[in-house]
């Protein structure tokens, strides 16, 4: 479901008739791989500014530049949702990121656990693969990527009046349904493939926060979760109410 | 989250007492990758009989045989949601495959349109996909897997008692919400990457069995989207409830 125009993320203040740069891999991909040229009009955004269109005003090899010519969206805000998710394999893990992106989540918290495979998590690589994802989807506001930490770590600087969803089939005894969700600040948990050990159990367990959550009678996927916690909160406390 | 215990979807007949042959594939993963043996328990599950607890009773490097000792879960039914998707690139339609059993549809029927860009869809390694879902995430009913059709053939033979959810953002205008829907058969349609032609929208919008269903303010790629809209299925009408 592609978009009408090309739309780019840029780092630069946007308003208007204020001139933008491109990157290298901008121009590249806008004058090499796209073959547009001077003229072309595209959508650029910066996560703060809105979505402005703009007209291409030098195109080089190596760079370009554009000059906005209005604003086509007010900026927004995304849903105060946080995903805690332990890195999987990279395919999956970058998975999560694009659709983390597409689904809508403010922040991005890769956390590492006793039974977390892929200790590797390359933030930058999250952070340029947020903005394409945010560029496919006609994102305006982009996530915050976290470095990876333990969770002992993360939960031990936790602020309580954010609520943790943990995603976790084992705990579906106690499992709250999401429409009984009271709306403020949410985060989602979700384990690594292995899913976590007794003592992060009990230490989950009891934190005043934590709300288990079940997502139907079969065993998902880490990323698959991810994305089913995400539509869901999303329909009962974030913006696609 | 993986599951205690080795889980195989075999094609033969599991009662008490039951002797079950592995395929080659299934002998080399077990015995030759997982390194187990005689004597070692597995649940087994074919999509009828539910699933068994059974142990090798033999085991060579191209083939092998299982005892079935005891029902460990009685067969479940799916729930009656098909999904009609547009094939998209490889790693893009597996993925959707996985996701829909793991989530949980009945049939999965890929749609030719006029936007689709790969028409190359292997019925036989989609099944195969499904079996490896299914066995990754204790499902123990198998969704049908259809051969690629064009949407306008699908439609023509289509049973009007089976409404369609049509997750397309420009109909969001149209759009319903998955509290308002009524149970009964379901489909859910999702589109290629470029959408629907006006042609096929114009003819979809004319079905008195089509429900435009929105998928929240940013744009969803394919295989997000036929995610959102099972998991909403799923909780509304479906096994989740």
């Amino acid at each position: 479901m592609a978009l009408a125009k090309i739309r780019l993320c840029v780092d630069q203040p946007l308003g208007a008739g204020q001139s933008v740069l491109l990157t290298e891999a901008q121009a590249h991909y806008l004058f090499g791989v796209m073959r547009e040229g001077v003229g072309t009009q595209v959508l650029l955004f910066n996560g703060q500014d809105g979505e402005w269109l703009a007209e291409v005003s030098e195109a080089a090899k190596k760079r370009g530049a554009l000059l906005c010519l209005a604003a086509t969206r007010a900026q927004t805000v995304l849903p105060d949702l946080w995903l805690l998710f332990a890195p999987v394999k990279k395919a999956r893990t970058d998975f999560i990121v694009e659709k983390a992106v597409e689904l809508g989540v403010a922040r991005l918290q890769p956390v590492l656990t006793e039974f977390t495979s892929s200790e590797r998590f390359r933030r930058d690589k999250a952070e340029a693969h947020v903005r394409e994802a945010a560029e496919q989807c006609g994102a305006l506001a982009l996530p915050a990527v976290e470095d990876a930490a333990p969770l002992s770590r993360v939960l031990a600087g936790w602020d309580p009046a954010r609520r943790i969803l943990w995603a976790d089939e084992s705990e579906a005894g106690a499992a709250t349904t999401f429409a009984g969700l009271a709306p403020g600040p949410w985060a989602i948990l979700i384990g690594p493939e292995g899913g976590f050990s007794e003592t992060e159990r009990t230490r989950l367990r009891a934190l005043p926060y934590i709300r288990p959550v079940a997502l139907g009678p079969r065993i998902l996927r880490a990323e698959t979760a991810a994305l089913a916690a995400i539509t869901l909160w999303q329909t009962h406390l974030g913006d696609w109410r």
